[in-house]
Parts: C-alpha cells; structure tokens; sequence
C-alpha cells in the first residue's frame, strides 16, 4: 500500500519510449508534438498592410504636410510589385498586401478622398508604420515559434500550416489493449440476465484515451479465472499498455494480480491509499509492456484513469502534468475517510466560477459521471471541506497544453 | 452593421435541421445524443455487495446477539444462485455478487475469523444495508437516465454501455466546404514566395469543427475574383454548411458578399460591432445552405469559429449555450476601442484560477493562439477592466454538456 503522492510519482517515473514519427499535418489533432518549430522566415514576412488604404511616406504627412497625393499604382494581397515611392506620391494598397519599400504609413481609405489619380487626406495626424503589420513583428525567422512537447489542437494546426510544416514530427501512440475483466460481466449488445452487468469500463477508457487520439488495438471481456487470465495476457504482451479492470482487491475471486506475476508482469504498486481506487495495481513487464490493473467500479475506473493513467501518458508524450482548476467549492463537505479521496463535482455559475458536488451513490454509481464535470481532491490532510475553500478540480475533459 | 448581442441571437435563431440517425455506441464519442435514454432495468439490478465478506441478517447481530454464523455457501460475482437464509447462517460473498433476499446487511471480511464453516465477527455494530448497494439504488427501471441533446464524452459512453444502448439516436452531421479565399494563399505543402502566405484558417476550422465530430468534405483555397468565387460557391451548394475566410470587407479585392448574394445566398447580417472579426458576413441560401464568411485574418477566424459558428452548430444540434469561465483576470487592461472586444488569455494559477492577457500582435498574429488557452470578452459598455475583475472566459478547448 502506497500513498497517492508516491503512486503518482511511481507512474510518471516510469517513462515508455515509444518512439517518434513523421506524419502529415491534417492528421496530427490531438498528437503530441516532438519538434520544436522554428520560422522559416520573419512573420509577417513582409511589412503587411492591415487596412485598405493608401501606402505612403510618413515624412510626407508629418513634416513636409503635403495635403495631395499622386497615386503611381495600385497593389492587392499576393501582388508581387516594387514601386519606388517618392515624395508626394502614394500607393493604393488593399488589406494583406505587401507595403512598398519606400512606404512607412498607410492612410486607411475611410480617411481619404480620391479623385482620378490624386488622393487627399481628411486626417492630420499619422504615426510611423501605422496600420502596418511590420515584418518579423510576430515571430522573427529562425525563431523558435511552437515548443515542441505540446499537444496539437486547432490553433496550433493553424499555426504549423503558416510556418509551412506540412508534416511534423510527433510521439508515436502506444498499442493499448483493454481486458474487462469478471464471470458477471457482459458485452452490450447481447441479452443480459438479472446477475449480470455490461461492460462499460472498456467503453469510457477507450474514449478517455481519445484525448491523446489513442485507439485500442484490443477490447475484450474476459472470464475471471487464472487459465482465461494468464492465456489472455500472455496474447497482448506484445503492446505497450495493458488496462485491465475487475478483479484486483485481495478477495477470493481476485486473481489478476497473481496471473499478472505470473506472466512475467513485476508490480511497482498494488493499493494506493484513495477511494475510490485503492485496490489498483501497477506493474511492467521487461519486454516494455505497462500493465494498469484497475478495480471493477465504473466511478473508480473514471478516477483511476485520471489521477494515474494521465499522469503516465503525459510523461512518455513528454507533456507537463495535469494542472488542476484550483476553484472554490460552494458547500461544505464533511470528512468521510482518512484517505485522499475524490468525488464527482460540477461548475457552478453563481458570479464566479465555482465547484458544487453532485449527488453521488459511490464507486458503482453508473451514472454520477454524466452528472459531473469532473473531480474533486478532498485532501488526506485535510479536515472537512468548508464553504468557498479552494479545492483541486480535474475535468473530465482536458485541455491541450499551451 | 448589428451588435455583437444581435448576431449571436441571429446564428443561434437560425436552426438548420440535419436530421437525426441511429450509429454504433464506439462511433459516438463527440456525437449529440438526440434522445433520452431510459433505464431497462434497476441499477443496480440486484442488491450489489460493496465488499468481500459475510452476508447476514443485520438482527441476528443487533438484536439476537448471535455471534458465532454457519456458513451455508458462497456466491461470487455473476452467480446466479438462491440461498434460503435463516437466523444464525452465513453466506460468504464477494464484491459484485448478488446479497441474497433473505440477507440484509455484509461484514467485511478484515472483520470476520472464519474456522472452517463458522464465521465469527470481531465487530459489535452493524447498520441495515451496510455494504449493500441497494437494488434501483442509482436509477430505477424506465428511470430517465441521460436527457437528450448533450454531447457524448467517455463517461456518457460508459453510462450508455451500461444500460444496454449499443446504438443511438444522434443528430446527423452537417456537410462543411471550407473555401480559403485570395490570391496571397497558398497550400501549406508547396513551395512559397515572399508575397505569399499559406492556408492555416482552412486547418483551424477543421480542427475546430473536430470539436463536434465534424470532417469537412471539401477543403479548397481559391482565387479572390468575383467568377472564380462564383464558380466555386455554386459546387458546394449542396453542402449544409459553407465556411469562406478571406476577401469579407469592403475593399475592392473583397468581392465575397457580392458573390455570394449572386449566387443565391441571401445576407442576414454583414458586419459586427466587434474586434477581431468585424467584416464577418452571415447568410443562407434557400436550399439549405448556411454560411459563414468570415475575415481572412487568423485571429480573427479563430475568435469568429468560437463566437459565431459554435452558437449556431450548438443550436442545430439543440445543445445549450458555451457558458463561459467567469474568473478574474489578474491584470488591469485598458480600454482600447468602443466596439465589444475579444483578446487571448491564458490560464493562471497562482492561488485560486485567474485568467491572464497574453502579448499578443494584433488579428494576423499567427502563433497568439498556440500561447493562449482561449479569449477573454471586454464588453463594449465596460471601462478599463480592472485587475481581479471577473470576465467572461472562453476557452478554446471546449467542454461536453453536462
């Protein structure tokens, strides 16, 4: 039996190296980035107009207070054209477009009456570079503009479809394989009798694992006896990560701990002092695969899976960890075991953000998780929780890193 | 030109109707459930020992001061088997079985010495249905379970295994064209010239629209002129939705409402009170088609998909609206124009959760989002936001509805 502290440091110790690949941009959603990304040129690359307008000498306004413009062309967004631009003369530019060398002020068009080839200016004042976009402003070339060790969400698709990588360099996904483990257990699409229950546990962590857009290579209900146990393993062996659930306290029908020793698996922990959770057990096998074995109750998969697998996924994606929403809880809570503990809990939007609980039916509960937003952290230390106390918060649904 | 309160209410009025269809639960992970799912049975569907241990009659302990119990079998999780219990017997149980009807309470196991078949228990107190998670404890049969018109995350996914839905009834997709208009855009994966910038709104939307599961079936960039646009508006005129970035305003390269409106599609608002974002054009053509053109900025789009798009994809798909985090922001920030305002933000985490401005260049600021969590709105009728204000936070990593 460990504490959740050394449980937590256990798993992100324990770092898989599962390689890196190359892969296109369109399909890196949700990947995790093992690049860092330089420019590979300024950003803007040119002094970019960010208005409609007239490009022109700044000198021009300011000091020599011409008040009427010759226009010596016209230049739109992806024009490639050089004007040398002299004193008293101005240049149409539309929005996007690359300023003229010479130019260092664009009057927008709303500022401005054009008349055949001249254009006057109802405005006075005008700054340096005003509505320029100057080159290099953003992100100068060479410069390192996307940290590698990130996941890749929508914004940084665009960002790496800017910088022009149109393939990248990202953590390889572990082979993930899920055994449901336990005689009452039945798969959901056949009928089912008064002393079974359906496999929900492979469903929610296949879907938990989409959040780093890992598929299970393998789902499968299995008989909870040593033979059914040690065959199944054994034909998995070849993955990366083993997530069983069922089967693992000390009971008489609890044999997945032993079958794991005996297919060569070494336990790093069995029992960590939480609830829910505590019977989970956590171990390797010399040949690369990591074995979670998980308690059988849905609401303590759903915890288990955030406070101990996350934390080993973020650290072979080399991702920092998790930081809880540290948030205040709009009630009491009482004390209820000695232990760390979680409970499900979701926003609340009275003024600010705050954290409620739900009501909650313990570890079978099988429908507390589409009540909840995600968990709260009722410290071993701590006593009972008291009104508007800051508490760490862990949504179900997660954020990429940035 | 309308409010930023009248787009919303406009996008979000205009509900488009995709239809509903039946898939696979393991499709559905981001899908919209599209009905209330009822129980088919209890949960639990039996009376669920919580614990390895004895099944009694809780007055044998309490009232008849038995102390010492036959064991008269044992029943594993699965079993399906009756035991008549009398006064003074014992069933042994395991975590997951069914207590039987005559027992009404469990000793754990770590309070009991069993010699052979006789059990005696070193605890005096017992409770009713201590250890018992009680039959329809968490639903009863026909109970709603999940109401309909929530998004489908892994714990909704577990909660539908259990209760037995291997398929459900979900709103269809929309069809989504994504064109990318003018002539500086280029494709990420071809060579480029000073003059040029590539495509990344294209890889935003799409990303963004993953949010709900959404694949585009047509990504393209195109020329800005008016026949070109035309030409291609009219090829995705099947489609139910149509996303355009770029050549939006009114310039004289911004040939897009024009071609628009030729093409059938009739305007309900062309331009916003707001920055980011202000020449987005909003319209719908009589066939079904909705669409969205939106400035060519990537700040801008990426502000736009969040304030716009999404309030109109939630309401087709009868989802309520993003509640933004109200939460403090821990700076002061000047006012900086009368219209509603949106700027990036980050996460801070020094005590209680606090929202941070990021420095950020402006709407063509390529890499603002990938430092950014997501968008802080300063509201046009507010002042100077003042340090430890609260502010309305819209993350861009989005929630399920809970």
């Amino acid at each position: 039996m460990v504490s959740l502290k050394e449980a937590i440091q256990a798993v992100a110790a324990f770092r898989s190296d599962w390689g890196i690949e190359t892969i296109p941009l369109d399909q890196s959603l949700r990947r995790v980035l093992a690049e860092d990304i330089f420019a590979d040129r300024d950003y803007p690359p040119f002094n970019r107009s960010a208005m409609d307008g007239y490009a022109i000498r700044w000198e021009d306004i300011i000091t020599n207070r011409i008040v009427s413009f010759t226009i010596i062309g016209e230049i739109f967004a992806g024009d490639n054209k050089t004007f040398k631009l002299r004193s008293g003369e101005a240049v149409k530019i539309m929005t996007g477009a690359a300023v003229p060398d010479d130019a260092n002020a664009v009057i927008k068009k709303e500022d401005a009456v054009q008349s055949g080839n001249v254009v006057s200016f109802t405005v006075e004042q005008c700054l340096p570079y005003q509505h320029i976009a100057r080159k290099g402003g953003d992100v100068l070339k060479n410069g390192l503009s996307i940290t590698k060790n990130r996941q890749i969400n929508a914004g940084a698709l665009s960002a790496l479809a800017s910088l022009g990588r149109s393939n990248i360099r990202v953590f390889r996904l572990p082979r993930v394989a899920i055994l449901s483990t336990g005689n009452e257990i039945t798969s959901v699409d056949v009928p089912i009798t008064k002393h079974q229950i359906r496999d929900s546990n492979s469903f929610f962590i296949a879907g938990f694992l989409q959040h780093y857009s890992i598929t299970p290579v393998i789902k499968k209900i299995i008989q909870d006896d040593v033979e059914s146990l040690i065959s199944n393993i054994e034909a998995v062996k070849d993955c990366d990560i083993l997530i069983l659930s069922g089967g693992v306290s000390a009971g008489d029908a609890d044999f997945v701990p032993d079958a794991l020793e005996r297919c060569g698996v070494q336990a790093l922990f069995h029992k960590v002092k939480i609830k829910p959770g505590k019977p989970i057990w956590f171990g390797h096998h010399t040949n690369g695969l990591t074995v979670f074995a998980l308690p059988g109750n849905p609401f303590s998969v759903q915890v288990a899976s955030n406070i101990f697998i996350e934390p080993y996924l973020r650290s072979c994606f080399h991702l920092p960890p998790v930081t809880p929403f540290r948030l205040p809880i709009n009630v009491t809570r009482k004390k209820k075991v000695s232990i760390d503990e979680f409970f499900p809990a979701k926003y609340a939007h009275e003024g600010a953000l705050e954290i409620s609980p739900i009501v909650f039916n313990g570890s079978g509960d099988i429908t507390a998780i589409v009540h909840s937003h995600g968990i709260v952290h009722h410290p071993s230390a701590a006593n009972d929780l008291m009104q508007d106390d800051l508490v760490d918060f862990y949504p179900w649904e997660k954020f990429t890193d940035q």
